[in-house]
C-alpha cells in the first residue's frame, strides 16, 4: 500500500510500504477514507519529536471501514464505519480507569509516532475496542475527521479544563486550527463574550464568522493587546483565557490579561519553559491547567454533530486525494499564505 | 490603648494610640482578647509590603469582645463574642457575591496593612456583618485565633484548591504553620498518605504527631526529595503536592513531583517570578491553583472545632501577654530555634 | 397610591393605599415602572395561599426607579434604575451565606405574600442592598421584569437542579410562562434535544420557535407520550427531565420517562402527595430534586441579557397600563383562550 | 464441585454441580477462597427476585485465585489473586463509559441472579478484565470480601449520592450491614455528627462503636425519631438522611427529617412504592437520589483499606466454612437474635 514515511527530518517520502497485519488480538485494521495533517505532523518533520523514527508512517486522525478484527475485539466487525481517535486507549490501565486516556499505559498518543499512523491506506488500531467510534449513519465522514484530534483538543484541553461558564468573557490566544476549534466548542456554554486574538488578520476575520465577538491584532505586541481587553473588560481582564500557540511571549500575554479568579487553559505545545509572575499571581486566585487530549469527549461531541449544534467542516479549507498528499503538506505548511486551516485528504488509491 | 505599630523597616514600636471609634455605620469596635503573628507580620517588619505605612498598628488575627456598632450592623451587638476574620468583605460587590472576599472590592485584606489591625487592645472593624463570626458557647479562645487567616488559608489554598481527595498521596512542602495548617485540614478528606517535606527536623517531627505518614528532610535539595518521593509513588509522584514556602527552589520541587492529572496548589507568598516548565507539563495534565485565603469556610471550621474534628490549639507553642508583644515578636522571628510555630498574644490590659 | 389589593378569595380589589415609607434603614422604596401577574397570584386569589391576609397588596416581580432609601443602604440611591428580586434575601443568615436565599431566616418570598408587593405605584424593599440589582444601560425594561422571577426559576430549579449537559436530551413537561423559561435557558448548555409536552397545541407551537426540537400533545394521556418519548429516544427515556405543571399526573409521567441516571426536576407548584415508584426507580439511579427559586442566578442573567444570548421579551404576550390591571388579570386567567404566556403591566399613574 | 443451589422458595440447596467452564474469550474461572451472604440472597430465597430461576447458584461477593482465563483476558492470569465485584461490566458499553456498570448492557448484577453465583468452589466471571481486580500483597482477604457489594453499597449509593460533606450532620435509618458500611464510608469526609436511628438497640450500640455520635432507638414510632432530630438539629433537620431500610415507613421519616437543601440518599431495596410529599417538598430545595451500586469505588476504597483508613472486617460477626453454608444461612436469617452483621464462609473443599 503507499503510505507518508517519515525519513529522517524535512524528508517525507510518499511510498510503498506492507499493508499492516492484526498482531494482538485486540486489534484492528482499518481501511483509511479519509486523514487530515496535523500541527504535530510538522514538527515532527522538523525533527523535533524524538520517538518518531525513520520508516515510521505519519498521521493520527482519521475515518475509515474496518477491514478485519482480532479474536478479542467484540465492539466492531469487518465493514463498520468508523472514527479513529488520535489516543489508543487500553481501557484498563490506571490511567483509562480514570479517563486520562492520554496517559494510557499500553498506548496515548502513539499513532504516526511509535506505531505506524493514519496517512496511508490502512493503519493497524491497537485495543480497537477502546480507540475507535462507531459512526453514526448520516453523518459527513470529512467533518469527523475534525473529530479524532483537533475538536477534542480545543474542547477538552482549552474549553473544559478552562471551564468556560456562562456569561464569561473568554480569550482565545491564536487563531489556528486548534484555536477554532475551542472557538466552536466554547459556544456551548454561552460565553458573553469571546475575543480571538492573533496576529493573522485573515484568520482573525475567519473567526467572527465562526462566533468570535471581539477581535484583536496583537501583531504590535503584548502591550497593545493587554490594553484592548482591559478596555473590553472594564479593567478586570477576562474570565478564561486558551493558550493556543506554545510560546513563552503569548503564555506571557495570558498572564497579564486574566482576571482575578480567572483561568488560564494552556492548549498550546511548548518547546521552552516560561516565567510564571508568582510575584503577582501567588494573590490572584487563578488556576492554570495542562494538558494532551484524552479524546473522552468524542462521544459526545458525535451526538452535538448529528443534533447540528457543532459543523466540523466549518474548519476544513482545502481537499487532496491521498496520492497528492505531499501538495497537501505543502500548503499546511504554508497555512497563512494559503489561507489554510484544516486540509482533507481522502483515500483515492 | 496600647498597640504594635509600624514605624519603618525593622521598627515595631508597642506604644500608645487613640482607641478607634466607629467611622461608618457598618463599623464595630472590637475589643481583643487574644491575637497572634503572622509570617506576613514579619514581612511588613522588613519593609516588603508598601502598603504599610508608617504608624500603623499591624495585626490581622484575633478574636474579642463587641464593645460597639454602628447603626448599620444587625448580626452583632455589644457584649458579643467574636472571631476576626483576616479578610474584610462587604458582601455586595462583584467579588463577594462569588465568595471571593479575598478580592472584595471595599475590602480583602486590609487590618494591619491599609488600616489599623489587631495588635492593640481595641480594634474597628468594618462591615462587621460580613466580616465577622459569633463564637459558639464553650469554645476555646486561643484555638479559634488559628481560625482568623492560619487554618482557612491552609485549607481553602492548600486543600480545597489542590482537590485533595479520598485515597490521594499529598506532599506538603514547607512546615511551617501555613503548612501544618494544611496537613490537619486535608485529614478532612481521608488521604491514603501525607508527605512532609522541611528543611527543619524538628517541625517535621512534630508534623508526624500531627498525621503526617511520611516526612523527607530537603536540607540536601532536591534531588534527593524527588527520588524518595518517586520511591514512595511507584514512580509515578503524588496527586497533590501544596507549596507553603513562596521561593522559586520549592515551587521547581513542586513540578517535578506531581504525577500526570495532579494538582500543584501554591499557597506561599513568592517575592520573584518562578520556571514553569511546559516544555515537559504542557502534556503532563496538571493544574495549578494560586490564591490568597477568602475565609469563607470559617464557619465550617467553626462546626468542626465543635465537633473535635479538627482541635487548632495543637499548632500554638508559645504564650504571652500584650504587654509583651515585643518578647512575642522576637519569639515567633526566631522559630526554628525557639521550636514556634504560632503565639498566643493575650490582652491583659 | 392605586394598588391591586387581595381581599379574600376571588376578591382581588384595585385601590388606593398608603405609599410605603422606610421602615428599617436597610429599606428601599421603589416606584414601580413594570410588573406583570405570576401563576402564584392566580393562587392566591383562589384563597390557597394561607399566609397572604386580606388588605396585602398582590404581586413580587417587577422593574423600577429608587425613591428613597434607609440610611444603611450602600449600593442604591435615589434614581437608579433596578430590577426587583421575587426573593427577598438579608445576606447575612445561615441560608443567604450557602446562596439558598429563598430559605433566608429574614425574608425569602415575602414581597406580595406576608408584606405588601409589586402591583402597585410604590413597594417598599427590604435589605434593598441584597435583593434588588442594578440594571445596565441600555437594556429594555419589559424583558428585565421576565428575570425577577420566570427566568431564574425555569434556569435555577429547572436546568440547573436538572443538571441539564451538553448533548442531553431534555424533556419539560408542562409548557406554560416557567416550563417556557427552562426551554430557553436549557439551550445556554446545548442540550442535543429538548421534547416540550403539554396539552395546549397553541403553546407547543409557540415551543418551537422558542428552541425545542420536538413537541408531543399530551392530550390523550401518560399512555401515548411515554410511548412517543420512547420512540424518540431508543427506549432508553430522557437524560434530564423538568416538571413544570405540580400535579400528580405529570409527576407520574416523569418517572416514567426518566432514563437510568437520569434527572427529574421539579419546578411545579404541588397541592398534594404524589406516588413515588421506588419498587422501581430504587435502583435505576435517578437523582429527583425540588425547589423554590432563589435568584442567585439574576445577575449572570443580566449578562445574558446584555450579550444578547438570551430574549426575556419572547416570553411577553400582552400590554397593560397599571389602570388596566383588572383586564390584565382576566387575560392572565385565561391564558389557554387569550393565548397568553406573561403579561406586561406598565405604571401609568 | 459443590455449591448452594436455588430450588424455588424457601429451599436452597447445597448439592453437587458441575465446575464452571470459559465460555468466551472474556471470562475467567475463579476458585473461590472466601465468600459472604447478602441480604439480598435472602430476597431471592422468599422467591421475591424473579429472574433467580431454579437451580441457580446464588452469591455476589467473594474473593478467590484465578484458575483459567479466556485468549481475550490481558489483566488477569492464572494463580493472580482477586476481589470480586458483584457488579459485571463489559467496559464498553454507553453505560460503562458513564462508570454506571450497574446498568451495563452486557453484565451488571448478573452473578447468584442470572448466572451461576459465588457460593460455590468455583465461579465463572464475565468481562475479567473489568470486573475482578487485583489484590494488593499484605491484605486480609475476609476483609476484603466485604469489598464486593457491601462497602460499595452502602458508600457510592448512601455517601456519595447523599453528597456528605465535611460539618454535615448526618442521619442513617438502618443499622444493618449496608448502614454500618454507609457509617464507616461517610467519616472519610468529617461530618460532624452521624445519627444512627435504628430499631435494634444491639446494632444501635455497635454503631457508637463504628463512630455513630448519637443513636435513636426508632421502634416506639417516626413521631419520637423526629423530636429527638429535631432537638439535636436546632429544629433543622439534617443534611444528609441515608435510607437503609427499603420500606415505606423509613422513607417517610427520611422526608420529615431532611433540612431546606438536603438530600435523601436512598439504599434500601423497595417493593412498594411511597408517598411522596412534594405539597411540602417542592419548595424546600431536597436532592432525592436512588441507585444501585456500580463498584466504581472498589479501586479507590482498596487504597483506604491498605492506608488502615477503612478496617472492613469490623463489619464480619462470624465465621462459616463452605460445607457449613447451611448453618451460615441459619445465622444471617435470624440477624438480629443472632447478632449477626456479616459472615464470612471459606472455602475448605
Amino acid at each position: 500500500m503507499k503510505a507518508l514515511v517519515y525519513h529522517g527530518p524535512n524528508n517525507p517520502v510518499f511510498e510503498d510500504k506492507p499493508k499492516p497485519v492484526i498482531q494482538k488480538n485486540t486489534d484492528a485494521i482499518v481501511k483509511i477514507s479519509k486523514t487530515t495533517i496535523c500541527g504535530t505532523d510538522l514538527h515532527i518533520l522538523k525533527g523535533d519529536v524524538p520517538t518518531v523514527v525513520d520508516g515510521r508512517i505519519l498521521g493520527h486522525e482519521g475515518v475509515g471501514i474496518i477491514d478485519e478484527v482480532g479474536s478479542g475485539v467484540s465492539n466492531f466487525k469487518k465493514g463498520d464505519h468508523v472514527l479513529i481517535s488520535c489516543i489508543t486507549s487500553c481501557g484498563r490501565c490506571r490511567s483509562c480507569k480514570k479517563q486520562m486516556y492520554s496517559h494510557c499505559e499500553n498506548g496515548g498518543w502513539i499513532l504516526g509516532n511509535t506505531i505506524d499512523g493514519t496517512q496511508a491506506e490502512f493503519v493497524r488500531i491497537p485495543y480497537a475496542d477502546t480507540s475507535l467510534h462507531h459512526i453514526p449513519h448520516g453523518l459527513e465522514e470529512e467533518a469527523l475527521v475534525m473529530l479524532s484530534d483537533i475538536l477534542p483538543t480545543g474542547f477538552e484541553v482549552g474549553v473544559l479544563n478552562g471551564q468556560v461558564r456562562l456569561g464569561d468573557i473568554v480569550a482565545i490566544v491564536g487563531a489556528g486550527p486548534v484555536g477554532m476549534a475551542a472557538l466552536l466548542t466554547a459556544q456551548f456554554y454561552t460565553p458573553a463574550e469571546i475575543i480571538m486574538i492573533d496576529i493573522d488578520a485573515n484568520r482573525l476575520e475567519l473567526s467572527k464568522k465562526f462566533g468570535a465577538t471581539q477581535t484583536i491584532d496583537s501583531s504590535a505586541g503584548n502591550e497593545r493587546v493587554i490594553q484592548k481587553v482591559m478596555e473590553l473588560t472594564e479593567g478586570r481582564g477576562v474570565d478564561v483565557v486558551i493558550e493556543a500557540v506554545g510560546i513563552p511571549a503569548t503564555f506571557q500575554l495570558c498572564q497579564h490579561i486574566v482576571k482575578a479568579g480567572g483561568h488560564i487553559a494552556n492548549v498550546g505545545v511548548h518547546g521552552k519553559s516560561v516565567e510564571l509572575h508568582l510575584e503577582k499571581l501567588w494573590g490572584h486566585n487563578v488556576t492554570i491547567t495542562t494538558g494532551l487530549v484524552d479524546t473522552y469527549t468524542i462521544p459526545v461531541l458525535l451526538r452535538t454533530v448529528q443534533s447540528k449544534k457543532l459543523m466540523p467542516q466549518q474548519l476544513i479549507t482545502h481537499y487532496f486525494k491521498l496520492s497528492e498528499i505531499m501538495k497537501a503538506y505543502h500548503t499546511f505548511s504554508n497555512a497563512a499564505k494559503e489561507k489554510a486551516l484544516k486540509v482533507i485528504i481522502e483515500n483515492d488509491l
